[in-house]
């Protein structure tokens, strides 16, 4: 068993989620996800648990994009990929689902998806892209659910969020073990981009 | 008529786009857009010429993403909106249709598109999203068109593009005029973000 890589525990808004962290900086972490909507699709994340960009300081914007373009680096060489798209959703209006800044990383190449360069975001809008509601059902799995209202409204979904298709539905989300390995695999890959 | 605010031509990809910037800092400049998805979306540029986010340096990148966050807070007040997507199609094969890095901000507000907070994302994937077209259809009734195939097919037309709609075709783009005053009143209200 390798010396663990990471020494402190690593929270995505509410979620602890320090098993899928492959990279950390002074103010930034990227962690692997849950259901990816393409393999590769990594998220990148200020330490600080603040919704927006407009809360971020300067050091931490330059720190947080530096990252996501030597992760994206990373992420492109490892997929074979020909491009990327780079997606914040920043505050609930405009689809975020974690009060917690972060970006999308999603590696592309022609032909991944049927639709073209641009299909991607038809599956962010489907439930492939709802972070947090993978996040919470994952959390109720794990019999320590979140909060719910008494009215039986969920706390934290997604506003505006499309039903989920049958397709999806039946897609389960990764188990920790595969996400631990993953993250493993990209921390050493990213080593060798630091060099 | 007041004194102009730039001094020197300014291009996005190929295209001459002076009038349409509202804001320039050492390695950015910010311009509004020739048909908006919704009121408010502009785009943010390097001025060097570059296609990918891998190409920036790192003074472009903290300068690029630092003058996204405060044309960004501009943006958000000025439409009286409460969240913004912001996306970059970094490369042909994630949609990008102008070989010279950009971010996508668009300002969002709850119930503005049918569909919720990640709808959005369809309008990027049909006409109304392809930057690039539209320039390019500009440059035509300008009567300079780019090039040609004599085989009849357009040169950086995007890959994967969808249909136009029909609702799109018959939306006009806007005019010089237009685009003109809108950068200038943008470029008075930046002044009030920097103060």
């Amino acid at each position: 068993m390798p010396p663990p890589r990471i020494t402190k525990p690593i929270y995505f808004g509410p979620f602890l989620v320090t098993s899928q962290v492959f990279h950390t900086t002074p103010h930034t972490f990227a962690l692997v996800n849950l259901k990816p909507i393409l393999p590769g699709h990594v998220l990148i994340s200020p330490h600080r648990r603040v919704p927006r960009l407009r809360d971020l300081t300067p050091a931490e914007i330059s720190d947080l994009f530096l990252t996501v373009q030597r992760v994206s680096r990373m992420i492109e060489r490892v997929f074979n990929a020909t491009a990327l798209n780079i997606a914040v959703q920043d505050g609930a209006d405009a689809g975020q689902s974690v009060p917690h800044f972060h970006a999308h990383v999603i590696p592309r190449r022609e032909g991944d998806l049927e639709g073209g360069g641009d299909a991607v975001y038809r599956l962010m809008e489907g439930e492939e892209g709802d972070v947090g509601g993978h996040l919470e059902e994952r959390e109720r799995e794990r019999g320590r659910g979140r909060e719910e209202r008494s009215d039986g409204v969920q706390t934290g979904r997604r506003r505006g969020q499309f039903p989920a298709v049958d397709a999806d539905e039946v897609r389960k989300p990764r188990s920790e073990e595969e996400m631990r390995r993953e993250a493993e695999w990209f921390a050493e890959e990213m080593e060798k981009e630091n060099a």
